[in-house]
């Protein structure tokens, strides 16, 4: 399905500049600068490509207000001016993904185990081989794909999808436009565990998991439920695949964090964070407003500033690894030789000067 | 539901003290020194917290005998004394579950797939739309939740809880007591390979995984099936989230592992020990009893000694990581001119006590 | 199920020697040198474990042209002579296992949601508990076990086996002879978000992933779709459990990646390369033919040359490592107080000659 550019500015805003006549013109779809037809909408977000774009077939361009002045004098096609092409983009991509998505029909699928006290909202649709137990609420628009599981008294928000296969344990609740991956597990135990003479007693974990709205879970991503209190993600909050978020924690607002990600019992991070792939965040610390936390680093105290913080080994050939790793346990002996050295040649030299 | 406090003495043990009149007391549940109120039991687990202790709010105070000694005088309340607070706490939070749970019908739930020849304990507990195959043998009071697969003659043992959507592959056996996380994947073929002019031929793996009493395995953790001998699980054993065990390896009892772990084939890992999150461990290498390897630490070599080992690169500023990280590979190269210095110094006062 | 020399060589090649009456002798298995008894073929691939084949009870033996020309003449028994006596062993086995193996009754298991409009070959099988999505194929001699979920349009090729709970989103496609393990998920959306303001705003994923011929993929693995690109993996690749490759990535034919290893979006892996566990490669980056990197090993940059690169903070008693970690951020320092030094040295010495 198509969509006019004039209709694309009139729902995205942004301002249409360019030959009048490519006003009417229809776009099926997005595309790369290189790999657009006549027939997509494309996009430049970062100055460098510039000349990229000049030479693009696509009906249309999205650019910034910078890029426009400077390629609008040789680039004759229609462009859509807007501060942040790339967020426009999404949007625009979006808009085409709804348009060619198949059509879903609302309604409880016959293979679907549903408690009777569950309450799922006309609007919902419950596909097939689901299980809803007890006191379940589904809210309207909500989407439960095959296969889900949601536990007993667990409340998926309006309008969140949930793709096969997801496990929401009792008493867990989503808020609304999430959309969350397969295999997800949202609301099993945390690990927690007394030593008694050496052997591990459980302790219930009857705290939940509490997870705001716009947020989006990766595939087989587990979030376990608090301990005595609930484990909470903040609003807007986006986790890739396989992160593995501990009991108690806490994160916050709009923070995004990579897959294989792992987030320790009773971390807490704070707002507009980025958390890099395979990164380890120990557990009982906390993690300030807009932190980067980079991939394979692992933090094992707070961090109070913002910034970007790292702490890897760097890979290199292995047998230079080899030599330079060795060396590593020597370095407080090198220190301790180095200060040596210090004291003698200031002796030699005060020696020379006393000479003189 | 609640429970008197001298009833929870009978059954747990510790030695009821403090008002007398408060014995009769019946408290709901457990809940932190501060957010405890006069409904709830507390506990005090580390003396540091003792100032805290003596303001709460709670019907009983669960402590130790040096902390009861030291706060009795000054606390008013029942407490209950103890020689491991914590672990009391553990017991008593496990009674208190107990009591809040939802009541389970034990059966066949009608959507359940289970064959003729699987052997279903009278006491046990079948969720909706779970696959049991020929030759399984359920326990008795062993729940499997929703969405479970319990491939062929594999053995689920007593009072054993598969909570929803846990993968048994083929002859895999779990002993008693057990909890198995949504997601988890007990006896997929472990990753054998053998090279033929550059391309795998699979290895096909012959052997299972035999799991012990009272073991705990998080979501989405794996554990692969033996090559020809099996995977081995021992007593008491507890892991975390996302763990990956793979084929031939042998967990001692009573280790813990926490979440994102990764023991690689044939690792032997000891009795005691406890693994960090994310950390790592070589394949075919040895792990002695009581071992502590930290959180993304990478063991490549066995290790013989009880401690604490540990190897990550400490996170700092991104700034300050790539100054030094980029030094790394130096390391050689200063230490022979280090050595080089020492010579040179040493020649140097030579000379000098020789003018002397 | 028994099978005897002569017909294991005609099936697998190889040269069988020794006793010629022992031609004749039928085997029911593989076992190892030291566990093999009279009814078992067992295999020396490591020349080093010669003294060891000289004992071994098996029936057979499979070994190198090397090893057969040294253990002949004190081995009597019967030997099949090969050139790659490990992937004989493999080959053999599979024989074995397949013989093993339990028959599986082709058809589609009545508790089983297939979309009339999904092509099911006549030879596949379908367990119960399985959905099929509209437009989906499924492959002559595919099986499908139970609870897994075929998308909309997706392709499971011929004779590619799905264990239990696999999903895969819609239009994704998995070649022939492939393997997938319970927990996998493979077409999940890709991770892209365009940042607007501190929030995130989604990238429709509306590429697939692509799969070769003859891939296994473990347990709990997950392949993301890409973003407007397909995600590609090559045939015979080998990806061990709880593997993450992000939206777009590339994984050239041959290649194995061990458990828990991350590859981020967009980057290219060459053929024949092998990424140890927990391994991490960056996003937006190349990766030559036959490299090898190590476990425990993040790669931030492109690697162009064949050969085995590493890069972990080695495994020390945490008290050393807690001495030498710490001077890390001291190595700057330490190198400009080396300089000096030097230089210091330098002048001292010219003084000294000048003197002389």
């Amino acid at each position: 399905m198509s969509i006019r550019l004039t209709e694309l500015v009139e729902r995205l805003g942004g301002e249409l500049t360019g030959a009048a006549t490519l006003a009417d013109v229809a776009v099926t779809g997005i595309a790369p600068l290189d790999a657009a037809t006549a027939s997509h909408i494309t996009f430049l977000s970062n100055s460098k490509f510039r000349s990229q774009a000049e030479h693009t077939q696509a009906a249309a361009l999205i650019l910034s207000p910078q890029d426009n002045a400077a390629l609008g004098p040789v680039y004759g096609g229609a462009r859509i001016v807007t501060a942040n092409p790339y967020a426009y983009f999404a949007h625009a991509a979006q808009l085409f993904a709804a348009r060619n998505a198949p059509p879903v029909a609302p309604g409880v699928h016959p293979s679907a185990v549903v408690d009777t006290t569950a309450s799922i909202a006309a609007g919902a649709t419950i596909g097939p081989l689901v299980v809803i137990e007890a006191g379940a609420v589904i809210g309207e628009g909500a989407r439960i794909d095959a296969g889900c599981f949601i536990g007993r008294d667990a409340v998926i928000g309006d309008a969140t999808h949930l793709y096969a296969r997801v496990t929401v344990q009792h008493a867990c609740r989503i808020g609304r436009r999430g959309i969350v991956h397969p295999g997800a597990v949202i609301g099993a135990d945390g690990f927690g565990f007394a030593n008694e003479s050496g052997a591990w007693v459980k302790i219930p974990q009857v705290g939940c998991v509490v997870i705001g709205d716009d947020v989006e879970i990766g595939a087989n991503t587990t979030i376990d439920r608090g301990a005595l209190a609930d484990t909470l993600i903040g609003n807007g909050v986006k986790l890739d695949n396989q992160i593995q978020i501990a009991h108690n924690c806490q994160i916050g607002d709009h923070t995004a964090i990579a897959a294989c990600a792992g987030i320790a019992g009773s971390a807490i991070i704070g707002k507009y964070c980025s958390i890099g792939g395979a990164a380890m965040i120990h557990g009982h610390i906390t993690i300030a407003d807009r932190v980067h936390v980079s991939a394979g680093t692992l933090a094992m105290r707070s961090i109070s500033e913002p910034g970007q913080y790292t702490g890897f080994y760097p890979i290199t050939k292995h047998g230079d690894w080899e030599k330079s790793a060795a060396l590593l346990r020597n370095l407080p002996t090198m220190r301790e030789k180095m200060r040596a050295m210090e004291k003698l040649l200031k002796s030699l030299t005060e020696t020379d000067t006393e000479k003189r």
